[in-house]
């Protein structure tokens, strides 16, 4: 599988400043809101961009390295929440709801069986949970590859039902520690700064989690140059499934609103793959994980949101999805200097 | 004129924690949400809160030292600014029809009549535009308790039009330097850390306000204990009946949405009154105007979102809205660990 992702054309760049500049404000006063407007404007290349049919698609599975005590939560927290997240009772849930963003949940790979729960869990298992990347490789490169064009085709599918713009979430006991892996790996920081807290382990814990992942890592010789091989190594089915999506939403074009630090993970082995796909993302909140703020910093992203939240889900992109609705909205709908009668700073009364 | 703000009572404080740690998440992993859905529980002295008709009052008013050259924009961009809202065209406008917030624009004092725009613009103007503070006290006692009880009336309407969640904006060419003073002599705070470029000075703009007000300041002996006097000397129309309705809404226990600089200084003001009054605030943003930090750590106030907005408008209270919602929506419509039979961070199934 192969990806046709362009950086969007710059032509347009000039009339969108000029467009954001003549609306009814000081120059730059929207701050970080009109760099999103004119990203925006440019990912869709038009000074009128609309968003349409916004959609989360939360993917779950379970990690075999949750089995080595790197997480405050027992493995079968992750079924339990999926079925939490069909009955409408996650964080997601709500905020979804408020904020009119549809929801899909993916069963990517979690043990057990969601079949009595019907159209409310999409099945797309690869397997039940990965292998533990401490005695070996997580999945296969063919599982990886299974992985990988199913999270497309998902995106494909919303793609066609009119969607352009696309939140990824997620749910695994253990994909902090995957996540850690993977960014520890393709960027070469220390083990250390990868590694956080997760649901909340102690000092004791963490401690443990960097003990079991340093162990693991050391163990398991990969290519660092090779994401698809480091994502098969370390990777989950819920992480690699969000890869094939995150890769061929941004082919279709669409803006890409990134969670916390496993969405991050998994868009730093989809911009390993293809670099073009920054343009297309929005870089929804700085979680409390330690590792996302440098995560954030390699894939020069600058969040939106700062609530201090470390719950995943795609929490963070349906509570900033409002601030993108803003930065389109005000570039929509604002009246300009001329239109409105109002003076520019040179004092010249316009229109 | 006195208030009667009493700080909420804490009974309620253990319960609400308790039905915020058995949601369906890690401990504290939605971070300041959490924080925020503890106040709005405390503030409604509920376990079920619910935000009613949210409305955002813009006051405007002109300011006499805008004729000494400290702003960027002419003192006619005021009159200007309130047809553009009373159009429908400016920021305040779009981010309050998108969020589903209530708009009133509020002649507070601005030079010129909008008796042609009906009720379009309620007309509360105490005159037209304050005196210069740079030859004299701003406005005369009398006009500075007109404009607190003006203020707290329209709080009072809002009140019993069902409203108990009240964000307050502005505009005022000129009115940063207000706010400015303001902060420096109710704070102590040298005057260089008050003020800054407001809608867009360059360096040499800065000096020139900087030493403008420096002047000012140093021409009007106040007695900085008396936050009134302070007002009525270096204030707006539009700070002052900020101040009212802040103090005569807290009266009524609603919510309070803080915006920017001025918004705050107006708190400042307020909070100088009644120190109770900051129980009921919600810091919407930090904006880009020096001296806000500084401002917000004065206060107390941990903002909610940090866009390097400089708008004022009440801005900041439409963008934060959907995050007060998301704090009040998680706490009444998210599952527990036990409604849900999710397993809790001991492992053991609930429910």
């Amino acid at each position: 599988m192969s990806w046709h992702i362009a950086a969007p054309d710059g032509t347009l760049a000039a009339a969108i400043e000029r467009k954001i500049d003549t609306k009814t404000k000081p120059l730059g006063a929207l701050g970080q809101l009109e760099a999103l407007a004119r990203q925006v404007a440019l990912v869709q290349q038009t000074l009128t961009p609309q968003l349409r049919r916004p959609h989360v698609l939360v993917f779950a599975a379970d990690h075999g390295i949750a089995r080595a005590g790197v997480s405050q939560y027992p493995p079968e927290v992750t079924h339990q929440m999926v079925r939490n997240f069909a009955g409408g009772g996650a964080a997601i849930n709500v905020f979804c709801r408020q904020n009119g963003l549809g929801l899909t949940i993916v069963d990517a790979g979690v043990r057990g069986s969601f079949a009595d729960l019907g159209d409310a869990v999409r099945d797309e298992k690869i397997a039940e949970g990965t292998q533990s990347f401490a005695q070996g490789p997580a999945m296969t490169a063919a599982q990886c590859a299974d992985a990988l064009a199913r999270g497309a085709c998902l995106a494909d599918e919303l793609g066609a039902a009119g969607c352009n713009v696309l939140g990824l979430g997620e749910m695994g006991i253990g994909n902090t520690s995957a996540a850690a892996v993977l960014m520890h790996v393709l960027t070469g920081r220390p083990l250390a700064e990868c590694v956080g807290r997760g649901t909340g382990l102690d000092a004791a814990g963490l401690a443990r989690k960097l003990a079991v992942l340093a162990q693991a890592v050391g163990a398991q010789p990969v290519d660092a140059a090779d994401p698809r091989a480091v994502l098969a190594t370390f990777g989950g089915f819920e992480i690699a499934q969000m890869v094939g999506a995150l890769l061929r939403a941004a082919e279709h074009r669409m803006l890409l609103l990134i969670d916390g630090f496993i969405a991050s993970a998994a868009l730093l082995v989809a911009a390993r793959l293809v670099p073009e796909i920054l343009a297309y993302c929005v870089f929804c909140h700085e979680s409390d994980e330690q590792g996302h703020r440098l995560l954030l910093a390699e894939l020069g992203g600058r969040p939106l949101l700062r609530l201090g939240l470390r719950l995943g889900e795609g929490t963070g992109c349906a509570l900033a999805y409002p601030l993108v609705q803003a930065a389109v909205n005000f570039l929509n709908e604002m009246a300009s200097f001329e239109s409105a009668g109002v003076s520019d700073d040179s004092g010249t009364a316009a229109g």
